[in-house]
């Protein structure tokens, strides 16, 4: 066994919660519910997907006990890595055990590749032990390929016939999931029998719907960063000299932020979303900011705490425009880009791309601090475009809010400190609610391929109440679908979960948040609890 | 009562653990045990400390139930924050009230500048029960402020007098407690019955010495720490493509690091303490870790996990000769400074530093990043003096080693992150360990108080027991110092405990650290626990 701490070691003897009305899985029968339609572009996603379109929502009743069935299931992590991965696993396995003795899990390797050059191990009951309701995916890896070419679809294809799998689960984000569904079409489409079935991964919580009520992982992630943000709400307080800017992980959407803010209550947490659809420009972000540091100086107050999703830059109109006139202009070979590098200083940059920008992205550009400037110019991923994620956000407004602090002859304290917070939420040991989720949303993948489905996404409803209230169902991918540009091409993709500007959560916090701007109000929610009372161990994401 | 989450509420009832020999405060007899001296400059100490130079070390035992007796004392936090503050306080009031009902406790607040201005709240049962077991030190806050001059002290002797104290205790870390000292044997020379005592605190776990085993604040820093470091590397396990790069929080000594790396087994843990002693260069640390990332990529790893000690820096020979170098010629006010104010580019400066740096300062500032260059001569503390803290060492050795990667034609991937722990783990919920730890130490100062003590500093001893055989004693705060060089002037302060190059903790990490070079060690220690089986909830720093 590889070293573990007293609490890894501790947690492996975790038996995650399964609601009695799904335990007897050999007794549960589908029951189709209503077909389904994705709720726009439906001509353009059907033409894409003529055998797995327009499925049936499908959940499951108790009936006669079915006879013993050996499945053979491959499984793959897609993508960034979100806590309780080594439960839907689990779940899977233990499952799969439950059809028949001799069922078999295959893991591939390193993410989709594994499926693609047919790399894997079998899982057995030995190797899984060690990792019950551990974090990371370190048992199988995890990787970014796409399986999207007519090659790859083809190996896989080879892969799933060598193996005689009766299915593959694909635990991804939306980006994965849309993969599962266009690899299970494939599948059908050259009449193999391997069902394709995705689960809901990512800690940024935008793989939802009105079906989908959380993606795993994010729960861990916002319980870690909470602790964090409020450890540092009350050192602030403490303190009192000191004003923290926090990025939080999570790409495009601003749940984390949201659940984090709700969480630990700190005096500002932008929301993307809002500043989008009130068209709030990054002058205005950072005025807004200003002005509520001279005020909270005037009250003597000369801390606080803010935070800001990493997704955020994408939200603000101007900078958005500004970034996209960019990758237009420096995809490497372009006759700018080769300008803008012999540029003998910054100052010649910033001459030329006065007279190639439009004039609204050139005066984003020119109040960007330096750095940012020379990020956005220089930070450039293998097609050429800007890597939003890279873009310290925090220390663009922190610079920024410090400028015009300095313009308005601002005479109180201001010293600041940025955080970036991502990484460490990732791979932590599950909550309870995710390794219950996750062992669900395990054993419930099998029982969708158990039944024949494929093209389908493993939906565990019921969250907010106990787990002995959940309940299985089944989604066709399809419905989750909308036709996006993408790489210069229209594609049907899974349509990525904002926040709901009309959700009761953002309307509670719109409520809330001018109490906490000036009143303190923090809340230290310290360290996940994985023992002791069920109001610290068994509490689902408040956003939920 | 303000806003609080369900662990912290929960945490209002813990009851902190006292051993049964020193429940009843009132049996409690002092007994005298040797007398005792500095290790070092002991002439000049004791010029400084007349009255209070060579007192004994004093330990207690059981004898006959002594009358009550109404303590009124005073309390300050002074420095930075660490977990358990309120903890002391809640064992002084308990300690105040065991002698006499009547007894009383002041908070200062904001620090010392409390005392000096005589700013303070009377501490009420009402007022204290939110505080306990909570992290941070809102209760009264904290500062910076030392009582040094002829007129600090004065008024500190004149709230002493008007608040006709007992005592004063000053919850701090070295220079705090050297403050203690001098306030201490001031009021002796003035008749001040006032007497006043040390409280051992600090995350950095440099205020120690052979008999004060610890300062509190560190397990519940390092356990911190050590979640975050833990879930970072299952994440580089997993994703398999990053290197992180950690600076943690610890002014100058490299405690925190050596602990972390016990608690987490990182590929590599630098410590300042070795470095110096082996008289390591900035070169040959960036060759040590290009070499290890070149070694771990033949490998196939292209990931890992590094600690750097935030103050490692100083233990560079040549970089604390640069800094100081750098300290003196741009004094503010100095010639140096104006001209190199007025340069009109970065090639210009370096062309004046390199004629006025010696020459091994010079080639040691050329070396590093660009971005560190101008961190050293912009960012200054009022008196001039580069701010040590606030470099980021995690970067300067990720670009330095970027840069040697690429020199030496580097074939593999190196994809690096930078993390900065420190004000994270400060203001944290404290644990178990240093909730107990606090207490016992807020009603030993009580009783050092009680039986007429004055210069002393708690210490509680056996910690590596479980409480039931901790032991309270006082040590002269005398004994502790040295003489060193402090703006100028040679005074008597106490001395840093570094990490001792001989102790078993630092041999025992020799010994290991070369199997987590490259096999992967990693131990996952997850968040701290309140709750559950012993092991997961009582455990004590492992460098203890």
């Amino acid at each position: 066994m590889h070293n573990k701490s007293s609490l890894q070691k501790k947690r492996l003897s975790y038996v995650p919660l399964v609601p009695e009305a799904v335990k007897a899985l050999r007794k549960l029968k589908v029951v189709s519910k209503e077909k389904t339609e994705p709720p726009s572009d439906q001509a353009e996603i059907k033409k894409k997907f003529k055998k797995t379109y327009g499925q049936p929502i499908v959940a499951f009743e108790v009936g006669a006990e079915t006879e013993k069935k050996t499945l053979k299931i491959g499984v793959v992590f897609s993508g960034g890595q979100a806590a309780g991965g080594h439960n839907v696993i689990s779940g899977l396995f233990d499952a799969i055990k439950d059809f028949h003795e001799d069922g078999k899990l295959f893991g591939f390797l390193n993410g989709p590749i594994g499926i693609v050059e047919n790399k894997y191990i079998e899982i057995t009951k030995d190797k899984l032990y060690e990792y019950r309701n551990q974090g990371g995916f370190d048992l199988i890896g995890s990787g970014r390929t796409k399986i999207e070419t007519e090659e790859q679809l083809k190996s896989s294809l080879d892969t799933a016939t060598k193996l005689a799998i009766d299915g593959i689960v694909i635990i991804g984000g939306d980006d994965s999931n849309t993969n599962a569904a266009i690899l299970a079409e494939y599948f059908l489409n050259h009449n193999c029998k391997t069902k394709v079935v995705g689960v809901p991964k990512t800690i940024d919580g935008d793989l939802r719907s009105s079906d989908i009520e959380m993606s795993f992982g994010f729960d861990t992630a916002c319980k870690t960063y909470s602790e964090l943000i409020g450890n540092i709400c009350k050192d602030a307080l403490s303190a009192k000299k000191y004003y923290h800017f926090i990025r939080l992980m999570g790409r495009s959407a601003s749940h984390i932020a949201l659940e984090c803010a709700f969480k630990t209550q700190p005096n500002l947490t932008l929301i993307g979303e809002e500043i989008m659809h009130k068209n709030i420009s990054l002058k205005e972000i950072v005025s807004m900011i200003t002005e509520l540091i001279i005020k909270r100086a005037e009250m003597g107050k000369n801390y606080g705490v803010i935070l800001i999703p990493e997704g955020i830059i994408e939200f603000i109109g101007e900078v958005k425009t500004l970034i996209d006139e960019l990758n237009v202009i420096l995809a490497s070979g372009s006759k700018h880009f080769d300008a803008i590098n012999k540029s003998k200083d910054h100052m010649e940059v910033l001459a030329y791309l006065k007279q190639n920008l439009n004039i609204e992205s050139f005066s984003c550009f020119e109040i960007l601090p330096k750095d940012i400037q020379k990020q956005l110019l220089l930070d450039r991923d293998p097609h050429g475009n800007v890597q939003v994620s890279k873009i310290e956000t925090e220390k663009l407004l922190l610079d920024m809010v410090k400028k015009e602090l300095n313009e308005r002859s601002f005479k109180g304290k201001f010293s600041a400190i940025a955080h970036f917070f991502g990484y460490e939420g990732r791979s932590a040991l599950p909550t309870n609610f995710d390794a219950n989720y996750c062992y669900n949303l395990g054993r419930l993948s099998a029982l969708l391929i158990n039944q024949g489905l494929t093209g389908y996404i493993a939906c565990v409803k019921n969250l907010k109440e106990s787990v002995e209230k959940w309940q299985y169902c089944g989604l066709p991918l399809t419905m989750l679908m909308n036709i996006e540009h993408r790489h210069g091409k229209q594609k049907p993709v899974i349509k990525k979960y904002l926040v709901d500007l009309k959700s009761h959560s953002f309307l509670e916090f719109s409520k809330l948040k001018n109490y906490w701007k000036f009143d303190d109000q923090y809340l230290l929610v310290g360290p996940i609890q994985f023992y002791g009372d069920k109001e610290l161990t068994e509490s689902c994401p408040f956003t939920l």
